[in-house]
């Protein structure tokens, strides 16, 4: 028999920051037919929200450093507001969402990162329960994670969005037929950063290896695209970078190839 | 075949305020050998969050005037940071909990409160999803709901916890044995309100009626207590008023008796 298919959506900071483009986002997700499990991080409102307290927001190559304070700004906003607001959203497109983080039902635990820089109250991925996320899904509910997590000893640690969409792409495609799509701002991988009309339709890594090394990839692109490549060597069936008014279009945005 | 026993927990504002009593209090819970669904309320982390955002906190008769940016406030509180920080908590117990709002696998659907008093936000219980609660507790998941509830149209609403866990009590018991437990800073229904020890060990409607026209039950119990007793007469087994640190001791508190 061959696998149920599912798609792992990842939706970034920018469309949620934005009321009209969150709402847009949702109805096109209600029109799909295939299930999916939807992930996102929360972007600008947690940055705005810590200023408000007095709280500065740390970053170093685009990654936010979370002291104890931050930790609680981004729980609250990530798996709090950002997350219910879209729960809230499907549930009025007849999409019966739930909303969870990494610690809930133990979905992702997580290991505290420890390197050079220390990036605070930061996780690394270290198990993903496919058991509860497939009880969920089978159960024709749709997953809405919010990109905190756990290490089981009781602390929330705050993981990268992307990392999660691929772990889970990765992990799901053992029972499923996986698609990954990361869904942002842009229309796809560009080859020129300033032209937002010269999409690469088909990406390998080869010509990925190359774009890095001629410096034409915007930095903050990087991590994302390594995430991505990680998924398709992983068994994960497709992977495509596009905009978020996209998702719906086909051969919309960069489609990775091997 | 006897029902399965399961416990509905409503843990008081005062106990997840502070830290320390709140770790004391999962502990408590861990130990537990029937299995509950938990229901809190945010207390004070909500009120001092509004203030430091400069958001004034409003409120008649004990219940909070919700606002837009209230609302927001205490979704992020309630289904974020304190609802996280339990499940968290519960899972370095082993404890597979899974943090919930009313919207999520549509389990509240509500409506908005209209009245005389224009509350805001604040929504009034319509519809408990059985389905899926019994799909949780029925594969070993501990529910863990913070009370904020949806319309259905995209709304989320700021509920009442003790109505939440009486209605959720009710709901159940035609599924399964179900006891309800009211803990909070006090150590159950006092006949004297200044008097920590004068606490009534049985309580009937009656009795209440009485205390209630001399005026003697504390202004915000009131609404508690008709919750609790609503609860007793629709069918669930047990009410309990109680300390939070007594949770696990027999006869402690107050009982709700026919």
């Amino acid at each position: 028999m061959s696998k149920h298919e599912i798609d792992i959506i990842k939706i970034g900071g920018n469309i949620i920051d934005d009321e009209k483009s969150l709402q847009n986002f949702v109805a096109q997700l209600a029109l799909r037919k295939t299930p999916f499990v939807l992930i996102h991080g929360g972007g600008k409102v947690a940055t705005t929200l810590s200023k408000t307290l007095g709280i500065e927001t740390k970053m170093i190559e685009g990654r936010r450093i979370t002291d104890a304070e931050t930790l609680n700004v981004v729980v609250m906003v990530y798996a709090g507001l950002i997350n219910k607001k879209i729960v809230a959203l499907l549930q009025a497109e007849n999409k019966n969402a739930i909303g969870l983080c990494g610690a809930d039902a133990n979905i992702i635990q997580s290991e505290k990162r420890v390197a050079e820089i220390d990036y605070g109250f930061v996780g690394n991925v270290q198990h993903i329960s496919v058991d509860a996320l497939r009880l969920f899904i089978d159960n024709n509910f749709i997953p809405v994670l919010s990109a905190i997590t756990h290490d089981r000893n009781g602390q929330l640690l705050n993981t990268n969005a992307d990392t999660i969409a691929s772990e889970i792409a990765v992990t799901l495609s053992n029972a499923y037929d996986v698609s990954l799509y990361y869904c942002f701002e842009k229309n796809g991988v560009l080859e020129n950063a300033d032209d937002d009309n010269s999409v690469i339709e088909k990406l390998n890594a080869n010509f990925y290896g190359q774009l890095k090394s001629e410096k034409k990839i915007h930095s903050g692109m990087i991590p994302k695209l390594d995430n991505a490549f990680a998924a398709l060597n992983n068994n994960v069936k497709q992977v495509f970078i596009l905009h978020a008014n996209k998702i719906n279009e086909a051969n919309a945005g960069t489609e990775l190839v091997k």
